[in-house]
């Protein structure tokens, strides 16, 4: 009896991971739409593509919510439950019941009009902020809010509605738990703000260029091979936002954007071979499941920004790779030494524009939208209102005016997008980033000396083991936890920063 | 109460219209997937790529022959034959009630069975090819034959086996119909080639370059804006195997072989626009139904053999681009004159490989193949000794020695990828396109000086309105019908070939 109950449940299980094999599949195909899209698609395929990835989307989203899919999870709990929490088999039993909850939760009807006023709102917002016209933005933003709303009665209410957003990008991590982060993010590092405007700068001056395209690119491969990017796996390609995408393990897509005038594509690149290497080292054995794959935003921007900042900003990378880059660009960095390199790539200035702040006052971007986004769900803003207390904030955090709303509130495309929860997972991942660090460096007593060798399997095995091999097995917390031996603490993060400004600036 | 049944039928139509929309775009993106794997895609992305197309075939195949298709089909029908044949709603009811038939007679198991076998053949092909080794090859071909003949099964008997291949490509056309067109070729072509071989040859000598590629790529570019390739709505690549391809009417792609040492690259770019222009015009009416596109591979063959024999190999064409393209090419075609280029590209010559061939000895190539197809599945050739056939008709039909398998027997991938009846299509598009073309003179006397001019409008639209908008309403032979005026006939197309000799060779 007992054989044949194992005979019925090995079956529904095969049955399950066939299922969620065609999902996974289907997803990694609109992946690969979008990458194409986003990358070599000729303007004129955007109609179709449009219609492609809803097809995609309605495919994946009824294969997944199926009454079938519902009944082997059913059949399938207690077998879960009888197993080891972190086997594969209970994870996919565990989180595929999770997504399913989920999925089924919203209508199709209105996960199709969230799409349509997602990618109406887009249109919208590209000519707005071209213009700097918040008020041909707000009707779009107010129907992406309304939508919003009604997303959220969709689930239980929780303890506060921002929670049901937040969990779509990081999932089990509730708002009051953010706001204690950034809180705490915000007490300290507001004064260092201001110590910092008040302290003598630091030399970029060299740092505008002019360093030729053609030459960056070339540059950029060589630092990023030595990292583990690997031409028979891996793709690198130029486009107006940096993103990584993936079709598989072991084929990764990433691209970057290159201006003669600075090296944001340099440190953009190595940004997206963070995102990539999460994904190429997920473990074979969930390849094909649906939780393969990072885990939440939050850990995945902690992966590329370990890469950007923790290793791409540091004096041991620069005394491996500043010497060849020196020499592809002799004009502007021959009279540069690494020293001062390092120094400039390091510097801290309050600045208009999110994606293009240094590290310390890139936080305070974050968590003005964090704040801004709770007003709005409260109804404590106006939405019509929304440029002045953009502006207000962005005196109060950073010190400085907002010239108009193209550089202001209309400057992110999320909003346009109906993407709500978002901007946070930014910042998680920055405090992340340096906890695993720590953590690292502690189990990798010669990183700096393997850095500057060049030596990055090292680092590359560890975070696979602790981290990527895991996929989506375990919440975001569970994984830092597993990793690290603790959850979120913005100590560490605050100790990093203080301790470049101080070495920076002094103060 | 015609009322409510008229209400009853558009509410079906609709459903049917939506669902087969759904088979359009996933069809399309299984395009895109193939395109991105031949054409960008980093090797490691091979397995998980295999797992994506075969998931989107069984998504497409269970989408397609889902019994509600058939249960609308069924009420659809009579409303179908009530129309005009010709109407979009009866030609989508029509055709898409063949497709389902057709279909559903193939058991999934042997089209996966199909798919595997083809993969694994063309895998050792590969290998076999490279050490031109027949024995190696020869499991594969038998598992491919064997599954052929299983595929042939399924299907009501027909007058011959191969019509039920030939089918597939070249719908409602009989194996007894193209051997009777292929008869009249041999038997006017053999003696042909036989004659030429013993005239003066035609200078070719500067055809081997070297033709710098990038240079190559800007002239081609250059000859094809004008034929109408346009950026916002095309890609041409570089591929080791040239082919067309689209995500949509306004997303064509097509690829191109560079070779420094021959212009292939050139021709086959403009024959890969005249695959993709087939697509590009064909009426947005039809746009996501399943019968866009293309009608079959002979008529496509028509299109891209018109484009490269009959528009580029012609003095008109070369009198409009042969000045900018020696300019770029100066070392190798200072010397040379129009006539002396335009005697070269035309110039005839037996060869040993068929995609090498020139426009009269490609058709003996397609025929040998045709006629051992039919030889293998009639049993009247063994496969292990089908090396020696193919020498023993190479030496009747082209009168050259085949030195060994590699440039013989297995040339071509088709057979290993279980590809059997695709070949004839290739001369049967030969043939379609002189008469296609020979209609279009009728009605556009001024095409010489049009492309003279540079003005490939009026041609664009000739093809568009007679034949491209139609998709795939009509049967092949129809749509020929509808466009010309009659079906397939080889003698325009001796007449051209043997006006071509004459003025070339003097015989």
């Amino acid at each position: 009896m007992a054989g044949r109950m194992a005979a019925a449940v090995e079956e529904s299980y095969t049955e399950l991971e066939a299922r969620l094999a065609r999902i996974a599949d289907l997803s990694r195909i609109a992946r690969v739409l979008s990458w194409d899209q986003q990358v070599i698609m000729p303007p004129g395929g955007a109609e179709p593509r449009a219609e492609q990835l809803a097809t995609l989307g309605r495919t994946i989203h009824e294969e997944f919510t199926a009454e079938e899919v519902g009944r082997l999870l059913e059949e399938l709990r207690s077998y879960g439950e009888s197993l080891p929490y972190d086997s594969d088999e209970a994870s996919l039993i565990r989180v595929a019941e999770q997504d399913y909850e989920k999925a089924r939760r919203v209508p199709p009807e209105l996960t199709a009009e969230l799409a349509r006023a997602a990618s109406l709102g887009q249109q919208v917002w590209v000519q707005a902020r071209a213009e700097s016209d918040f008020a041909k933005f707000l009707p779009a933003l107010e129907r992406n809010v309304e939508l919003k709303r009604q997303y959220i009665d969709c689930f239980e209410p929780a303890e506060e509605p921002y929670d049901i957003l937040l969990d779509d990008y990081e999932h089990a991590m509730s708002t009051a738990h953010v706001r204690a982060v950034f809180d705490r993010l915000k007490e300290e590092l507001v004064p260092i703000i201001q110590a910092v405007a008040e302290a003598p700068p630091v030399d970029e001056s060299f740092l505008v260029g002019p360093f030729p395209i053609e030459l960056q690119k070339e540059a950029l491969l060589a630092i990023l091979r030595p990292l583990g990017f690997d031409e028979t796996q891996w793709r690198l390609d130029p486009t107006p936002h940096p993103f990584a995408s993936y079709s598989g393990l072991t084929d990764i897509r990433i691209t970057t954007r290159y201006l003669e005038d600075g090296l944001m594509a340099l440190f953009a690149g190595i940004h997206e071979f963070g995102h990539g290497l999460y994904e190429h080292q997920s473990s074979p054995e969930l390849d094909r499941t649906t939780i393969s794959g990072g885990v939440s935003l939050g850990l995945h921007e902690s992966q590329s920004r370990l890469w950007e900042n923790l290793v791409g900003r540091s004096r041991p990378f620069w005394r491996r790779f500043y010497e060849p880059f020196q020499r592809a660009f002799p004009e502007v960095l021959g009279d540069v030494d690494v020293e001062a390199f390092y120094r400039a790539v390091n510097r801290i200035r309050p600045s208009l524009i999110r994606v293009e702040a240094d590290q310390v006052t890139y936080n305070m971007h974050v968590i003005l939208r964090f704040e801004l986004e709770q007003d709005i769900l409260a109804g404590n803003v106006e939405l019509r209102d929304l440029p002045e207390a953009w502006n207000a904030r962005m005196q109060e955090y950073l010190g400085i005016d907002v010239p108009d709303d193209a550089h202001g509130v209309l400057q992110d495309v999320h909003w346009s997008a109906g993407v709500v929860g978002y901007f946070p997972t930014y910042s998680l991942g920055n405090v992340m980033s340096v906890q695993i660090w720590e953590a690292l460096r502690r189990d990798l007593p010669d990183l700096d000396d393997q850095i500057e060798a060049g030596e990055f399997a090292p680092l590359r095995e560890w975070l696979r083991d602790r981290i990527h091999r895991h996929g989506r097995k375990f919440t975001p917390q569970e994984t830092l936890e597993r990793a690290i031996g603790s959850t979120i603490d913005p100590e560490p993060y605050l100790r990093y920063l203080k301790g470049k400004v101080a070495e920076l600036y002094g103060v």
